[in-house]
């Protein structure tokens, strides 16, 4: 008998018949003989709809009461679910955040969950109940309900797996699993068995959007196996967990980020502790730098240029303009053409080619790099935006057919 | 300075208009110096729709899931008002039944409220803070979350200003007060200026439904000012108290319920206990038995007749019919096109003359009457459903023109 967290996320749960789907989902996995705790997300659009009630009222209203409105939402989805439980003939009871013993820090709209007090929970699995717990929210100090922000329902379902030392956690979703690549935009991706945490990370900070990166880096630090499955189709999904089964394929994925924006800094004195007030400038402002290159010194002056989300552009360049002059910068360019194109797999590190299959593919197909920046298990190259789709397209073609 | 604690129903924080006018009239209320704690119902069709929800998912769901559903509901009206209240620019924080400090009895549904820890409340109240509590919602000892039934919110209103010693409780509604009949039924209705507990008392019960009889009750127990006044209208409500001022006014007002039915037993032996034994059956079944008449006895028969509310007629039938021999029991008639119509007013005590002149003016409208009932307070006569509605209106005439 094991204890299995399953996490289903608002397509999974969007009406009643998905709702019957996932009560049959989890009673079959109870039926097997398992404990189960159940974490979902608000219904479909339940969030958006939240959303525009309250900016009809108040385009800028406390962070506090957002979270107290948006909280409702899985509160909602988790009593229908229950109910679609007991209809099956189960005994199953719904947990708020707070019912649940999900402590966080006290800020609103994006708290990080500080300690999960299991008692109730164990109370729950032990009188053989299924246990339904609402994603993506807990309680502070003050007795108030915070929100975990993106991605928050994944955190949730491996923390308590994490709490309640869980043997599998099942993130169920609308794709059944991790692909190498966007299996909208590249018709050959393949879909993984397996891929490692930190595989996984790259993945997920890439834009692959399948996991949200602070649950697989949570699941890295208390070694919680992880899948992704698909709701929806009963196949098998991917497994995501610390040593994976060495395979062929030299890389696990090829990603594209089109929303980042490209920032360089002309003509910069040579001169020591440049980029730590550049980048503590940036840091202070809490502006989230990407890939970072700095040119090495021609005469006296050097080139520094890095990349940030696209949404924070205009509050990067007003930053550095201000500070132009008394930094002593020259110029300033910014663009905003630019993607981000990266392959990810934690077997380039022994196999020193990739960076150059990488670079043949996209010279085959004439499309020009203007930064290269790389890790232990992933190289990004920064491209001109137009090209972006069709780099995806031929690097995985280079490296999967 | 004073404390006044305001409750707003689910058509006054209907939508983002009704909620902006509920900001409106709670903050012009801060302004002058108050402090003001506001209990909100869920919006409008809210509860409704939550409903249907669940009956797509099971017909018959834990009333335990249906509080959780059902709760979300304030949640979602108390943070919209907060935000409203923010746009504003006034100090606000919402709280749920639970964090308001709502404790109840265990039962789903239709809990009662045990008791309020009023600690949370006065702490935001210290800080200046307009205070929105989620009506009809409470916890239970199990860490549950409970629903306060039909007028649940009303009486989460009137516990809350029992516990803070509230100086008043305006309790804003589509209505503007309490009319001596329903004035869509009756022309010249009038608006009471002020009303006594027991007065109001009996127009809850006879169907006034302007405020739940719970919290009238418990309006009555705790000696708390109540007003009843429009969310709509800036005009004067009436007002709820223990002493009113004498008026001219011999009676409060004339109602009518038209969903009941006689049940009339025949023929029964004039022996003891036979009354004992008739309505301790209803009792176990939870009847809710009203107007009772017992005919004088007859040789050695008589008659025994009550009302019933009609959705409970099938029910006591059935249930009488099952004992009819071993109770010894003759013919059981059962009627279901009868009302009740009433005339209410402290007044009446001391004029005999009340009665008369109901009867006067249903002997002039050539309305038969079936059974009579009286109070201290009360007069009440079953008369044929057909004719109700002209009752009210002969009664009121005779009474008010």
């Amino acid at each position: 008998m094991s204890l299995i967290v399953q996490k289903f996320g608002g397509t999974s749960v969007a009406n009643a018949d998905r709702l019957k789907n996932v009560a049959r989902i989890v009673t079959d996995t109870y039926k097997k003989g398992n404990s189960v705790v159940v974490v979902v997300s608000a219904q479909g659009d339940t969030t958006d709809d939240l959303i525009k009630k309250a900016a009809e009222i108040n385009e800028n209203p406390s962070s506090r009461e957002m979270d107290v409105l948006l909280s409702s939402g899985e509160q909602i989805s988790m009593s229908l679910l229950a109910m679609a439980i007991q209809k099956l003939g189960f005994p199953v009871v719904s947990l708020t955040g707070w019912q649940a013993g999900f402590s966080t820090k006290p800020e609103h709209g994006n708290a990080r969950i500080t300690k999960i007090n299991t008692s109730r929970l164990k109370r729950e699995l032990e009188s053989k109940k299924i246990v339904i717990v609402a994603g993506f929210q807990g309680l502070n100090k003050f007795d108030d309900i915070t929100t975990l922000g993106r991605g928050g329902s994944d955190t949730s379902a491996v923390a308590i797996s994490a709490a309640l030392h869980a043997d599998l956690c099942q993130i169920y979703t609308d794709v059944d699993g991790v692909y190498t690549a966007d299996p909208r935009l590249v018709k050959n991706a393949i879909k993984l068995d397996e891929i490692s945490f930190d595989e996984m990370l790259e993945l997920a900070t890439l834009g692959a959007q399948v996991l949200h990166n602070r649950s697989v880096e949570m699941a890295k630090r208390y070694n919680i196996n992880l899948e992704v499955l698909s709701s929806l189709e009963n196949v098998p999904g991917t497994k995501v967990k610390e040593k994976i089964k060495m395979e062929k394929l030299l890389i696990r994925g090829v990603t594209r980020d089109d929303d980042i924006a490209r920032i360089a800094l002309l003509n910069i004195p040579d001169e020591p502790g440049f980029a730590y007030r550049i980048f503590s400038l940036m840091g202070k402002h809490n502006i989230n730098v990407d890939i970072i290159l700095q040119s090495i010194g021609r005469d006296s002056t050097k080139d520094i240029s890095f990349t940030v989300p696209i949404d924070q552009m205009d509050l990067a360049t007003n930053v550095l303009e201000k500070e132009k002059s008394s930094i002593g910068m020259g110029e300033i360019q910014v663009s905003d053409s630019v993607s981000k194109v990266s392959v990810v797999g934690a077997g380039m590190q022994s196999n020193p080619g990739v960076a150059a299959k990488l670079f043949e593919a996209l010279f085959d197909a004439e499309i020009n790099i203007h930064m290269i920046s790389t890790s232990e298990i992933k190289i990004s190259v920064l491209i001109d935006k137009k090209d972006s789709a069709r780099a995806v397209d031929v690097i995985h073609e280079k490296f999967f057919d």
